[in-house]
């Protein structure tokens, strides 16, 4: 008796929550890896955006692009198939979905699930990969780390972090150049908000600018530190009157004495009501009150996670290896892991990918050791600069057209739907 | 008998106002040119913090640096040798400071004045140049144009524009992407606040990157157009039936129907105080408020003007070119004249330099003509595109060490003093 060769079982892939300047190397990492197993694993579904276009049965058939498309997204940010903000609870409350989910792989004879995102990505992953066997379809689940935040447990740092550390290091030294210049008669103090509410890495990243005595950022307000406004004003001070001015960069999630975040702190609009967001205008106002210096501030908000003109090399390698490792995990049978980044070596920095199982990334948070913030809580220590450093190396230019960032633009053409029923999303 | 060479005039040089990614490109521009001609032209002093320093008799001494660090101008933002915001006024209101700058400039045998700013300053230069005559000193005055809201007159575009026009066109693009990723759960409305109080430019620039139908951004609130919220909001809604997300770009400077900054709100925080600054803001909680759209919002602020990691080609050849004809200008004998760019030829996109006469350039503001702006108000017209489009051409490479911009870092060796009395600046 001949043996028939199994057709190969399809993959599933989506993005999930906040995108990065290079969740797309991801995607393509894992689509280009799978292209080149034609005879293991068969299309690349992409959920249009994320789970959610799994349980809607809303697949889109990535075997349709060109290689030079699916090439461009290393130079693309935003998430080329939509992500979402959706997250399947526990299997006791959200059997129906997990169900549905089973029900739409296996009308796409999908056998591989590859989830980009964070923490509650990783816990989804994990979940499927439990309950795919419970419902006897079983699916290889690999996780695809992603976040900004950098908050990812198992592995040494986040893809898609390291750009953003770069982005916003590079625009507080830029800034504050400018600040410095226009101190003596006008500004002094400028306030940067950047991202990550409950850890400080990005803020902390900012802190990779001020590589000399007097460099900016003189400050960093992280949401690890309590703020406490008199200390807080008094290095204000102390800094403008020794360096004429002072750059600040300062987290979204900075919370005061009694946990209350500084960004709800009883603004109100014309008709009384609550005004949303920013932090960085109070800080400034602040200032201007308690010391009467000129001040300026930015947020820096999506510009800082989007901004693929300054993506770290690093992190753009290392984005591109987690979702083709994952991949060759699930070829080798590898099932409810994570491709993580370990550092295999600081000086010169090394790097490879290995699997964690996710049952131990799901729903954990990295924080910053105590040990990267300076003693007064104002900076960082040599110890968190060894650690970011290297994170940010390396340039990764990209095509322009009329001045402008050329980027991919998907044909994201849908997967003709099989099931009768539809799904619907609250 | 024999006719011995005269000592050659030194030259003074100042930043002024606000300062740019680029205008330290006008800097080397001068001090380039000028050390070719060291029969003509002795030293280049610069002024400490702008005219500042020439009243106060701080100068600084550019022939201590390098010529690699002169050439390293031309990869740092901000302004080397410091700028300021001080307007001399009228002859009359000013004589002493007038006199005094003569004063300073006769006791350094300075013999030609290179102002480097916006409308105000050409405006000085041209004073300068009348009153050194009158008072029996003459002094070859040209104005280097720099300014990031592209209003000056007589000259085609403003050096330091081209450089914004491209960062932030790149970030409504690149933010764009984002949103258009996340609006299906999250997010569906994206503000992007940029400068320009008085004139549009800026805002326009954003234009740019909508190149293709349902582009980001799909909305340009223009400070040449007042506000019309009824219609803004039916805009927004409409934009994000039809594409999912609308992604705007709103001028710091934007105004109501009755010409009051939308920036002024009424917002008051805790203390009942009125809070400064930001329309991003208010524009953002107004759709949340009336279209119950989640939104994020971005204040690009010095991040704009200072980003050199971003920086026009075509800009920053132009703000050296600006500065090196300056230079031959005045070695020409040219007097109160502004170096000036001419568009050549649209197709292919040429430039020159040329002279015009500062009193022509002084205190005048170029507005964005109404034929740019859609008839609705919210975009810009092809006329537009084309009158922008070349300033954002080419990329300019910087050197990058630790992964971050590696900038000019000059001695800025002082002048010794001269002068017995010192002067004040109030």
């Amino acid at each position: 008796m001949k043996s028939k060769a199994a057709k190969p079982r399809n993959a599933f892939y989506a993005q999930s929550g906040g995108v990065t300047a290079v969740i797309n190397a991801s995607a393509c990492g894992v689509i280009e890896e799978a292209r080149k197993h034609k005879g293991k694993i068969g299309k690349v579904y992409a959920g249009r955006d994320g789970i959610i276009g799994a349980l809607t049965e809303d697949l889109i058939d990535t075997s349709r692009e060109s290689a030079a498309n699916i090439r461009q997204l290393m130079h693309t940010p935003g998430g080329a198939f939509g992500s979402c903000r959706y997250k399947l609870k526990s299997l006791e409350e959200s059997r129906a979905q997990y169900e549905r989910l089973m029900e739409v792989f296996k009308a796409h004879d999908i056998g591989y699930f590859f989830y980009n995102g964070g923490n509650d990505s990783m816990d989804t992953a994990w979940k499927v990969s439990q309950i795919s066997g419970q419902l006897g379809y079983p699916v290889t689940c690999v996780g695809v780390p992603k976040t900004v935040d950098n908050d990812l447990a198992l592995t040494d740092n986040c893809p898609g972090f390291g750009s953003v550390a770069k982005y916003v290091a590079t625009s507080i030294r830029e800034a504050g150049l400018d600040v410095a210049s226009m101190a003596r008669t006008s500004t002094k103090v400028f306030v940067l908000e950047v991202m990550g509410r409950h850890a400080g890495w990005i803020t902390a990243a900012c802190g990779l600018a001020s590589e000399q005595e007097g460099d900016s950022p003189h400050i960093l307000l992280l949401p690890e530190i309590r703020f406490d406004e008199a200390k807080f004003l008094a290095k204000v001070e102390a800094t403008v009157k020794k360096y004429g001015y002072c750059a600040i960069a300062v987290s979204e999630g900075l919370q005061r004495a009694d946990g209350k975040f500084l960004s709800e702190t009883g603004l109100t609009d014309a008709f009384g009501h609550a005004q949303l967001g920013g932090v960085a205008p109070v800080i400034a106002n602040l200032v201007k009150e308690k010391l009467n210096y000129k001040y300026h501030w930015a947020v820096a908000d999506y510009l800082q996670r989007a901004a693929r003109h300054i993506a770290s090399k690093t992190d753009l390698e290392q984005s591109y290896a987690v979702g083709r490792e994952a991949v060759r995990y699930a070829l080798a049978g590898k099932n409810a892991v994570m491709a993580a980044i370990k550092r295999t070596s600081q000086t010169p920095y090394r790097w490879k990918i290995e699997p964690v199982p996710l049952a131990k990334v799901a729903n954990k948070e990295k924080m910053m050791p105590r040990d990267f913030i300076s003693k007064d809580g104002f900076h960082i220590t040599p110890a968190c600069r060894s650690y970011l450093g290297p994170l940010i190396i390396g340039e990764a230019p990209q095509p322009y057209r009329n001045g402008l960032p050329a980027f991919a633009r998907l044909k994201n053409v849908p997967v003709p739907k099989k099931l009768a029923l539809s799904f619907t999303i609250k």
